[in-house]
Parts: structure tokens; C-alpha cells; sequence
């Protein structure tokens, strides 16, 4: 598409309906507003297919607000993750229609028009309770993204009948996501039992050896059913935009 | 599936077609064929659409070669990856079918009946030379699972031009695969100009503080480009069945 | 016992029947014979249960040999673990009566009047072929021990139904020990299913971010199925003698 | 005993006393409650022998209050590990009957016809103060299994004689619970003492190059005292379960 | 120019003009003020171009003013850096001409007769509205060593034509810095982009497998753009002083 | 000695002076306090030199005061190190002539016929200002082992005239410990600069690749001046023990 | 530049010199030549002022040779590092003008017309003789960039006389490569005695606890000497390119 | 002593007995030999009190025997450690008097007016087997040092009745070196037993969690035996050293 509007470009000058400084001007126009400590893409939906997506972490509510103002300006919808309850206020405050989640930590502002978000066969399974607020991150921000998810909780490997009761539903899946902490292993035994694209969130549940994640994040690396793609410990949204980026392509 | 076999093992026996001791060993029949020192799994054709695999690394030629007769009898086809000279040249003799590739390390014989690899979209990029080996690993691996795949090599990103030369390319896509060593940057800018699902692949090819690999895994794992999901250091095989589950779900 | 010897020395000394000299002579007297560069603990199998063995790796034939002769003069069987071909030739060309074992690494004197290995239960779990060479170091050190051992191979997790199927075999043995490479993820689906003592032996197996191990250790010791206890990577012999402890107490 | 049950179903679909789809959804049902949040595995009684344990961290008071609830309901005790004071006296207040301990961070409801504790001679041994509370939470888990513990505590090996004194208690153990941080030595010396099982508990007593307990850890997993075993970092309960599996094997 | 004051020395002493005791005591004297808990180096201005700067972290507001007392008093300015809001507040209270900077964490003092700082053509880049602040101490440095420099925010190579629109400042400056945390892949881009010298900056933004900075680390270690240099984690300061050598060179 | 005391012991015995009971329970008898929480080793001071040192951090100032009692008791003075305020505070309150140290967190209580600590030629050097507290805490333990200590403090190799300023206190010393966060280089200096024992303690003084003194630590283990020792990692207390032994070897 | 091609380009079409497709073609055409297993980059000369790299690990002497044939082609000198002596025989073989260096590992070939090796005033510093060959892998890059390097050898910090001795050359050097192993010292002890650019390499020399470079890298990484910038371990080649970026812009 | 050579020069220089010039190049003069690859050290045995040690690993023999040389000339002897069988023969060809051993891997000529080795009471401990070219090494650079040293052979404390039967031996010692690998426990038993100084050698004997020796060391810098000081993994040499450079204090 880029390239398509260059050569519209290049046809306006051979055609004299544009001059060349004006040409070079555009070529050189980015589609990114600079906020001086951030720059905002409002092509990336375009690019990419999503919004902007904010990081809460290591940004104050006010700088957050900044930004998310910018993006309604342009009519496009936010989503904030690892957002805290005072962003989460903050922002819940200016956005009556923004829909705030405690447990995923995040706060999501869809397009007025936005269409519902689609049944599309995303699963997202957890190991165990500890787990939730990954998931939860990873099921609104697919949301965010346009897509239904469903939840399985707590069938982690050690009581492998919870899984094994899972059966239908992994199947019937189009993606599967799953979310496990401690020795990872859950990831292993669903690869196994689906033919389905498996995205693998490690988390930091565990202590001692489990090294706030490591050892989730190399058995899911090592997992011996093969083609489990993994994620960075925790990113319930990278999973989420991984899922949704396979989604995309069948629809 | 396994659930429907199971309800007809009850109606035959409801309906007296079978006793209780007939379906209880049915039930318990699981379809592997044990060679002492492996387990043939002939139904994993069925459950998640590939034959078995061999991991050669650690096997002796004979070992390999016993388990691919078992895999010919029951006219499956069969990959062997990470095979040595030795082993390569035991399986073309003993299969002159069979494809051997040197610079992957693979012996591929498909079945005779398998139809050509369809020409699906799988796009594996490189970033420099010294990732070939993975790459190619990674193309017969699509290949056994009737795929096929096209490959740009050595498009890294401290020449970025190289890359971005390649824009149109990576969007014809329907997956991509990219396979980098060292500083294992690329997978951030491929992900970030396309909307398709990204698969990286870390290689060990660099030295020093590359540890091995360790230093692009970790490159992977915190990508900026959200979405990118990673497989293994050297796991050409892996990210093959990844793509494959993507691409099969779209067929 | 060591408290009766001196009980009997002190008795002895009071009814003077010994001299002061004397007793503090036996008292300095360790039961270790000194060949300068080992020391041989000949009243291990006193306060152990079991004899000496030699660990072969970093030791050339001819050390290994001249600890035998020690040991055998002692009447004491041995088991030599470790020991690559030159060294299980030159001890068989010793001991015709030794047994050796290619895949184990494994040279086993017996003692003559050894009883043959109970049927005491002990199950050796393995999760793919790799993990065989360290689950037959397992078995021929129980064997050493004086237990017999049975061995189910290659149901690893990723094709669940092969350990699912094993359910039976499980259920019925005093103690498993569960070797596994890679995601190492075997012996928490194990250590869900089964009452009994649980001991898992990562193995060095696999590539990449398995880091020769490393990642099975840390999946093994942070398993979600609680009461699995965990040996050093490669470990079948230290399995064995745990495995060892726990049947003995039952005898 | 699952597949016995699996045997009676089989028997009345025979026998036209149960209909294949009554069967089938007996099958089916996992007996399994979802809180949503997470998943009680009311069988676990039945198939491992201990009621179902709450792992405190990362809960709140409320939701280990709702688990708690569940579980009593059925009749089973529970155990709470990890819990801090808040969750504590949350328990507390809500079930008297219900022991709660600062030092090992537990709070145990036992069923009310569960049999006093056995003398069963399981053994927890610590190396410094600081190791208590790991120590104190082995022998409380222990307790809610139905097992008495006797405790040694700062017998490390700076001060061999210490341990030394300890022999005749140490011999008369069935299995023994060794904890110790810093260097984590007090599993070899005692592993060396002793034939019955040891399980060593590394800790995260110490500071700097300990790592927060992987010195310990490492120490531990390369013991010079063949047939240790060991758990995760600070994980008491992970011990006292191994224990029990071996304890349990006797009776 | 030390060499130069030796000959000095000696040849007055040579001259009789100073005593072989007085010459050693002037050898012997090192120009560095003892404060006890720290050792002021008066000297360094002349030794490396540069005052004396105080690293905050660590240090009490009382111990970091006593210091900028006496570097005051002898009227060079001063740069305290890593230091917190109560640091900052007491050296503002103390030395009204000094400048704090909150997002930088620093407190300057420019001597009085300072020239104001050159616009020598520094600049520096980040990925990331996270690394503002090591990017800020890094500007806050240079200003102090007597230069300039601009600052290119949010330019992450996810949004690869953020970066490719600043070619034309990456040309125009004498040396760049870039700061990235996450996956450090950005100095990888610029340094493939421009021949000036190129300074490498990780922040330990990020979370999980970014292990505080780590993973950007060792993708700088290993940039496939060869001549990238790299500093600590979150060494703002550092890159500047490294700046600062090679811009004083050219003067 | 404690041979001797067996000599005599059985002497008794063969005399008659000391019946075979009471000699057994002689030899049974440990010199060790059971506080429950802790065992004091009164004999210590014996066998090591020293009294027994209570190591605060993870201890209640109440647990900590209950071993002050015991050691008070017993005559024997005590140190307390990693004390906090409040236990600094509490053991000042209930033992006024103990010395607090408030940069060394110590609580000092030397025996009242303790001689004045002898000038024993310990040097304790230091790198950087934040080192301090490890250095302290090292001299503050010497003087607890009757040993007097000078200081040079903030002579870090980045200005390498300060170090060769003390060229002839280094040589003076006996004994010297150095102390040194960040890049640890200092012991590697003062190890070629003397030829007396040096003994390096990394310190945890510094950020981002210092890993919490890893970096450090490193480097002194691997010191180019062959002959320095290391100690963990901030582990002032076991550089003052370990200089102790030499000191007193002198004596 | 690019930019200023653009222009002509947008300039000829609007004047009709030139059609949309063609000039189209021309911004799509890279100045890259494919060989299937690698992209030369013959526009990197001019981007960066160096002429392509080969690193010759990984490759085979045939690779090589192929890659140098094309570069040839192009007027172009080339440098191949990391070359075994299979490699360099080769290429000695084809290109008789080439300088090889056994201990460089490098084999080079300068352009025909370039000027000799300027007098730059780079100066590269080793700690030990095990040091030697990553310094001349930086000496013989800095000859293929057109800069002249002299050499101070095994000057370690543990002999500190040593490099105090080289004063006045380290004070005269425009820019200063340290290379060191083992404990990595030396470039805190040279940063601080001179104001010009200070790049330090770690090298693998060592053993243990370097863990093949990575003490050395961490210690320089943590420099106390304010402005040490740091390369991958063994990257004599990386140091180079930064020096000569140094170099370039002072011409 | 430096400094008296300087106040002669000062003198002499007053004294109109040397000129400025002169006395500049005495100064300027280091007591060092070039052989280009190499800087031979002839004042390190009256800085240090030891000849120039060869550290033979990553040296040709030819490199070595070139240094052996220039330290033969000026009467020196030298140790070679490190030292393959190429690199002992060829010394032993060329000195005949020099004498080799193996199991080290040393080569030692001493000055041919060395008196013979003192008894001075080194003590040197081995874990285990594995561990003695370890303590070889040590013994052999003790003897160059001009100390003997007693050996202890396979005491680990998985037989601890092993190193108490050493009491007597182990606190007639003035200062001990332990050797250990695998778990690294023995010097904290030993350091428990005795008052003299204690150096703790890691070895690199071990497997799996071994990690090459890290497990040792870490266990041996968390030692509860307070004052043991810790060396290299490997590194008899370095604690050779460290013992004698108190053994040579109480001289």
C-alpha cells in the first residue's frame, strides 16, 4: 500500500499535478505525532491492523492520559496494560466508556463503532490460579483486537484428568493460549493433543527455582510437543496480539 | 474423534455386539508400537496431522534406520532431522526415495501418494549467512507437512536497506519465519511491518557474550514488535510445525 | 553399633583386659584403606548397605582396575559407573564374572553369594529414547543393590496417552523413578497420577535453552505435582540409591 | 480403582441398567469443582491420599477463605501454606477449630475423625535458625498428612560435633528432612550417616553469592552422599509430601 | 605533564633550590582531599578535563552535600547523579544556581565561568518513552562536561520508519548515542545507518526475560553492525563521559 | 585436646576413678546450649579462638537478645552483626556497655577482662565510598577477635595515584583486606603491589551488569595477582575471621 | 545522499527524463548482489567508509573464496577474520597481494590504490600474552580501514609498574583499545590515566570462574573509570570499527 | 624499598653524582624485559619473593621454553603450570635439572641455590580423587615457594569418620588447602575443626548441576564455617600462593 502511494505520488509529478519539494515533503511525512517523550503511530493501525497500544509500567497516570487523549482525538480506541488502580482511575474517570479490569490490570477504550468482538475460537487455558491476571490480560486485549476468547482455569498437568476433560473444547479451539507458572509444563501435553496453532505464556508464579519465570519459560522452550511458539514471561497481551494476528489471517 | 470411537464401543456394547472384557481392552489399546527403545506413535498422523519424526542427534544409524522401517511398513513417510553424514547416507541406501539434504540435515521421504507441496505462503528470512543451516532444516520440515516455502537470506538488520527491499515480499506472506543469531534483531523489524504471524527462530551462530544463542532467545522473548513468538535456539523444526498448524487451519 | 564397639573397648578397658593405649588406638583406627590417591571405606557396606563404587569418569582403566582388586580381595562385589569401553574391557578381561553394560556404562561385580535382585518394585519411567543410556545406569545400580527393576520407555508428554496407558504399571510399583530431557515435564503428570515416592533425573538431552539440562532440572524441581524430589542431571546412579533407601526401609 | 469404576459403568451399560449417554456423561465428569478461578479436585483424596492443599502467595484472604469453604464443606480438612497474617486470622476467625502457626506461615483444619499424628519417625533436621520456618512448615504439612515429626535444629557443619551427637536419632529415623541454606553441606554429612531415605530442602538463608538459595541448591544436587534427593527452594510442604509418599508406603 | 613536574623537581633540586627531603614530600603528595568516608580528587579536572561527580545512590543528602561542599570551595562545579528527590531539594536549598532534574535524577552545578555548552553535534536516540530518564542523565552529563546535545525520542525499530525519518539528524551528528531497553535492537539499526561513532546504552526497561536489562545487554554485545559500543545498564552518565572523549578530541 | 580429655577419660576408667556409664555420657555430652530456635556452642571459644557471633539478619531483636543472655552467661562477650536499628537499639538498651555501629550494623560486647585490641597490623582498603559498610563491619569484627585495624578508604584504581599514595602503609600492613564493589579491580593492584596475604570482599556496590556484586566477585576470583582469596559477596565478618587466622597464627 | 538521489529522480520524471516505472525500478533496486547464501553489500563502502567484512567462522574456505571473488570484482579490497588456515591458505593461494596472519586469524586484502596506513595514533593494549590475538585481529582491521596501530603489550595490573611505564605513549594516543582477560582490569587502571577514547575488549583468556570471558566482560562493563565503552568478548574486528569511527571524524 | 632507590637517586642527584637526565631514566626504567609477546618481570622475586610463574595453557611450547630461557639467564628458576606433555618434554630436553609432573602438569626448575623445601606445615586436603592434579598443582608451587606440604587424600564428608580420623593431622597444620569438588563441602567440616587459616579450592570434578565447578565455589563463598577464603575453580597455583604468603609472614 506504501508503495502504492508512491506511485501515485510519482504519477502526480510526471503529471505535473504535484511539484517535486511538495512530493519529497510527503515522502518525508511520518505518520507518528511526536509527544516529545513519546511518539504516537496513527498509522500503525493501518499498518498493523490495531490501535496503539500503551504500557502502563514505569508511566505515570497523567502521562498515560496524555497519550490516550491523543489517540481519541483521532478516533481511534486505546488499550492500557500493566495499568495500576490510580491509572486505572485516572483513566476510567476521563473515559466513562473506557472498560476497566482489576485482575488484568488494564483499561480498554473500544471505537464507537466499533462491531462486537467475534467468536473466533480463541481458548486461553491456565495451569493454575495464579495465573489469571496473565490471562486476563491476554483475553482483553484480544477483545481489544476484535476477538471473543473463552477461559479453561486450573488444569494443570498434575491432576492431568482437569485437561483430559478438556478435550472437546481444546479441539474445537482455532488458537489456543496457555498460561502456566511453576515447571511450565502444561503447554507440552496440550501441543500434543490439538493440531491447533499453541501460543505458551510463561509466568512468574512460583518461587525459589522457579527464578520469577526462567524455568516455566525454558521447559516451554524445550517443550517436546513440537511447534509450541512461547511468549516473554507474563505477556498475556504479546500472546493475545500473537493469537490475533493468526485470527486475522482466516477471516 | 477418539471421544465418537468410544461411543461406539459402548453402543456395541449395549447392543451385545461386544463384552465388557473386549471393549476394556480396546480402551486401553493405545496405538504405539514399541521398539523397546522408542514408541511408535502411528496414530499421530491422525491426531495431529504429521507422521512421527525422528530426532537423529544421539541415535546411531541403525537406530534411526529401524525406526524409519517401522514408519515404511505402515506407509507413512518420514522426517529424520539433525542427521550426521552417516546416518544421511544409511537412509538413502536403504531408501532411494528418500530427498537427504547436507546443509539441513535432513533425510525427508514423503509418501507415495503425498500430493506436491502447496505453495502456501511460508516465508523463511534470515539474517545472515551462518543461519542458513536452521533455515533450510525449517523449509524440508514444511516440506514434509506439504508446504511449500520460499526464503530471503541475509537480510540483517544493520543493512536495513536489505530488508526493507524485501517489504513486498514479507506481505505477500501468510506466515513468516525468521531465523537470526547474534544480536537476533531482525524478527523486531519484520514484526513490525507486517500484520501476519511472525515465528522466530534464535540461532547460536555468533560467539562471546552470544552465549550460544542465549543472547538472540533473550532478543526474541522482549521484542518490541508485539506478537513475535519464539521457539528454541537452532529449532528450524519447530518453528516448520508452528507455521504448519497456522497455514493447515487456513486451508 | 559404632557406640556398642566402643561401649565393649571401654568394658575393656575397666576390666583391664585392654590397655589405655590399646583402645586409643582402635578408637583412631578408620576402617579405610589408603591407596594414596582413593581412600577405600571398607565398612561402607556396614554403614551404608552398600559397597563401594567407583565413579570412572577421570580415571584411567588401571585406577579403576587397582580399586577393584581392593575391593574384591575385601569379598566385597563392585559396581564401576561412568566407565567408557577401555575401561569395561580391561575389567572384564579381570573379572569374566563381571557383567558390563555398553548402554548403562556399567561394570557390576556381584558378590558370589549375592541373592539374585528381589522383585521389589522399583519402575524406571522414560520419557524418549535419549533418556535410556542414564535409565539403564539406574537399573543395573539397583541391581547392584540387590533390586530388581522394571523399565517403561518413551511416553513422554507430549503424546499423553502413552503414559495414560501405562496407569496400571504405574499404580503397581513401590517407587518410580521418572528420567526425562528436554521440558522435563514427565514426572509432574507422573507424580499427579501415583501415590508413591516419586524421584525424577533430568537428563542432559535436548538443544538450545535445554542447556545441557538445566531447564528439565528446573521444570523437575519446580513441578506443580507435589512430593517429586529431584537428583543432578544424569543421575541414574544417585536415583538408584535413593530408590534403594526407600525399598530397603520396606523390607 | 479408576478403572474400576470404569468396569461397573462398562458392566450396567451391559446389563441395560445405565444408558450409553448416562455413561458416557459419567465418563465425562470430572470430579472437579470450578470456583472459576480455580479448580477443586475433590478426588484428590482418593487418588493421592491428602485433601487438596491452598498454596497462600498471590491469593487474597477472601479467595483462600472461598477454597477453604468448599473444601470443608465436603468434609475434608485442608491446609494453607504461605499464608501471611492476614490470611491467617481470616482462617482463624472462620474456623476455630482450625491451627494456625506464625513460624511456618500455615493454617490446618484436620478432619474432625482424622487419628492423631503417627509416630512414624520422620525426621527434620536443620542446619541454622534461620531455616526454621522451611522446617516448621514440613512438619505442619506433615501433621495435616498424619504424620508426626521430630525436629533437630542448628546442627550445621561448622560445628561437626554437633550432628555427630545427633547419630543415635538420626539412625532411628524412617526417613529424615534435611534443611540447611548457605552452603547447604548438612545433607551430604548427613547422607553419609545413614541408610534411610534423606530429602534435602535447600533454603534461601544467606546472602550474596548464595543467590537467594541456589548456592544451597547446586550444594544439594551434587551431594558426595549418593541417594539424596531434594526439592525446591524453601519448599517444606514439597518435602513433607515426599516424605509421606514414603511413610505412607509402610504403613 | 606529571613527567614535566618530576623534572621540574628534580632539577631544583639539582639547583639546591629544594631539599631531597621537601622533593620527596611534593612526590609523595597525592592532590586528593581526604573526607574520611571519601577521597576527593582535586586534580581530575586536570587529569581527564572533568570536575569531580558524585554518584548519589547510596548516599545520604548530608554525605553528597559535605562532598559538594569542598569541591564548591575550590570552585570547580559539581554533577551529582542517581540522586532522589530529597538529595536534589537539599542541594537546591543549599546552591540556588544549581540545576536539578527530576526526570534525569541529577543536581548540576556549572562553574561560574563556565563557557556555555558548545553544540557539538551529541545526540542522542532512544526506542522507548521508558529510557527518557538514562537518556536525560546522559544530557544532563554532557552538559556538564561542556557540550550539547539533541534528543530523537520513541524511535523503537518495531516502527521502523520512525528511525528511517531521522536519517537525516543521524547523518548531521558527530557521535550518537542510543538507548533501548527491552530488545536492544535499535543501536543495531543506527549503527548499520551512519559512520560516526555509535555509544550503546541498555535500560533495564522491560520485564521478564529482559532480566532488568540483561536481554538488552547482550543484544548490544552481539549488534551485527560492527563498531557499537556499549555501556552498563542504565549508564547514562558513562555513554556521556564517552561522548564527551571523543567530542573533546575534536575540538 | 579433646584427644587429651579422651586420654584422661579413659585413664579414669581403667583406674577405677570413673565408671564405664559416666565416661559414655561424658563422651555423649556436646558442649551445646538448645535454645530450641538455635544451639550455642559454648566450647567455640575453645576450639576456634572466638566467641560464638550471632548473625542478626532474619532475627527478632528478642531472639537475638535471648542469645546475647546465654553467651552473657556463660562470661563470654558477643558480636552481633547485620543488626538493624531496632536491634542494635534493644541490645544497647539491655547491655550498656555494648558497642553499636550504626555503618557497620554491629553490636559489639567484649568480655570484661578482654585486653585492648593489639596492634596487629590489619589493614582494611577500600575501593568507593559505598564500601564503606563492609569495611567497617570487617573492623568492628577484628576488634571483636582482640585484633586493632587501620583504614584507607576510597582508593579505587580509576585514579591510580591514590593507591600508590599508600604504597608504604600496604607494605607495613600484615595482613590486608580489600574491599570493593563495581569492578573489583582494586584487589588485583594490591595484590602485586605486597607481598602479604590479600583478601578481597566484593561488595554489592554498584547497578545493571554489577549483578548485586556478581561482577565483582568475578573479578577477584580471577585476579591477575596470583595468591588473593575472595570472600562472599558484602562478607566483612569472614574476611575479619579469615585475617584472624593469619593474624593469630603470628602471635 | 540517498535523499539527494531521490531528488534527481523525482526531478527527471518531472522533466520527462525519465518514466514512474523506471524510476520506480531504480528505487526499488538495492546495491545489494545476491549469491543465494549471501547479500554483498557493495554500497556499504560509501554508507560506511569501510569496504564488506567476511567472517570466515562458520564458513568453509569455498564460501569464502566465492564472497571474495565478488568483491574483487568490484575494485574492493576485503578482510576475512576468524579464517582458519584452511581459509587463509586458500585465499593466499588465489590472491597472492593478500597479507595473512596466523595469529590474527585474518587474511587481507587491501585495494590497489590505497594509500598506506595513516599514522592515527590508535594504541592497542594487552594485560597478557594470552591477550595477543584478539589485539591483532584490531590491528590488522584498523590496516583494512587505513589506520596504522601500535602495540603495548602485557602490561597487567597485577605488575601496575608496568603500565605506569607507558604513560607518556598512552598519553600521546588518540584512542585507546585495552584488551584483557581473566579478571578485565586494565581498562578501569588506563581510563582513568587518560582523557582520549578508551574501548575495552574482553577476551576468553582464563579459566573457572572467567566462564570464557564473561568475568572479564562484567568487570569492564562496571568500570570505575567513567567512559570505558565496551565490545563483545574476542571482538578485536568490532574494537577496530569503533576506533576507526573515532579516527574517521577527527580526518 | 622503591622508595629508598629513589631517595639514593634524590641524593645522588644533589650531590651533583648523577645528572637530571640520568636520574629520568633510572626512573623511567622498569625492571621489565620485552620479548614482544611477553614482558618478563626479573623484580617480581624481590617485589613478590617468587620467581616469574609460565602459565603454560594457549602457549606453544616453543613460547614457553623461549621464556624459561630469559628467566634461566638471570639465575632465576621458574614453574611452568598448565604444562601439556609437549610442553613438560620439551622443557626436560632443554633442562634436564627442571622436574616435571604429570599428574600437576608442572614443570619446576629451582634456582640451583635453593635450599630445600621447609617444612612449614602446609596441609594440603583432597575431597576426593578427581581432586588431586588439583592439589598437585598446589604442591608443586609450594615446593617452588620453597614450602612442603603434607597431603591428605579422599576425605569428603560423605564419609566424615574419613576427616575426623585427620583431626590430629589437620590441627598440626599451619595453614590448610582444601581441594573439593562436586558439592565443595569439605571446607566447611574442616574449617569448623581448626583455628589456622583455611583456603578453599573449588574443583571442577562433577557433572550435570556441577556446572564445571560453579556448585563448589558458590558452596564454598556461602561456607558456615566463618574465615575460609576461596580461589579459582582449579586453581591449586592461586592458593599455593595465597599459603605462602603466610607461611613466608611467620618466617
Amino acid at each position: 500500500m506504501m508503495r502504492d502511494r508512491v506511485r501515485v505520488l510519482l504519477a502526480d509529478v510526471a503529471a505535473g499535478r504535484r511539484t517535486v519539494d511538495d512530493a519529497l515533503a510527503q515522502l518525508d511525512a511520518a505518520p507518528v505525532e511526536d509527544l516529545s517523550f513519546a511518539q504516537i503511530d496513527h498509522h500503525r493501525a493501518l499498518r498493523q491492523g490495531y490501535p496503539e497500544v500503551v504500557f502502563g509500567e514505569g508511566k505515570s497516570p497523567e502521562q498515560a492520559l496524555q497519550i490516550c487523549a491523543r489517540l481519541a482525538v483521532h478516533g481511534d480506541g486505546f488499550l492500557v496494560t500493566r495499568a495500576d488502580a490510580a491509572m486505572r482511575d485516572a483513566i476510567a474517570a476521563a473515559y466513562p466508556a473506557a472498560e476497566t479490569d482489576a485482575l488484568a490490570r488494564t483499561a480498554l477504550m473500544r471505537r464507537a463503532d466499533a462491531p462486537p468482538p467475534a467468536e473466533t475460537g480463541a481458548l486461553v487455558v491456565t495451569a493454575g490460579t495464579g495465573d489469571l491476571p496473565v490471562a486476563q490480560e491476554c483475553i482483553m486485549a484480544l477483545r481489544a483486537f476484535g476477538h471473543g476468547a473463552r477461559r479453561v482455569a486450573d488444569v494443570g498437568v498434575a491432576g492431568i484428568h482437569r485437561v483430559l476433560a478438556q478435550q472437546e473444547t481444546l479441539r474445537a479451539a482455532r488458537v489456543i493460549i496457555v498460561v502456566a507458572g511453576m515447571d511450565g509444563a502444561l503447554p507440552s501435553v496440550v501441543g500434543g493433543m490439538v493440531r491447533v496453532p499453541v501460543i505458551a505464556v510463561p509466568t512468574s508464579v512460583g518461587y525459589g527455582a522457579s527464578f520469577n519465570g526462567l524455568a516455566a519459560l525454558l521447559t516451554m522452550l524445550n517443550s517436546c510437543a513440537a511447534g509450541v511458539v512461547v511468549c516473554n514471561i507474563d505477556n498475556g497481551f504479546g500472546a493475545a496480539v500473537a493469537a490475533a494476528r493468526i485470527l486475522d489471517r482466516e477471516a
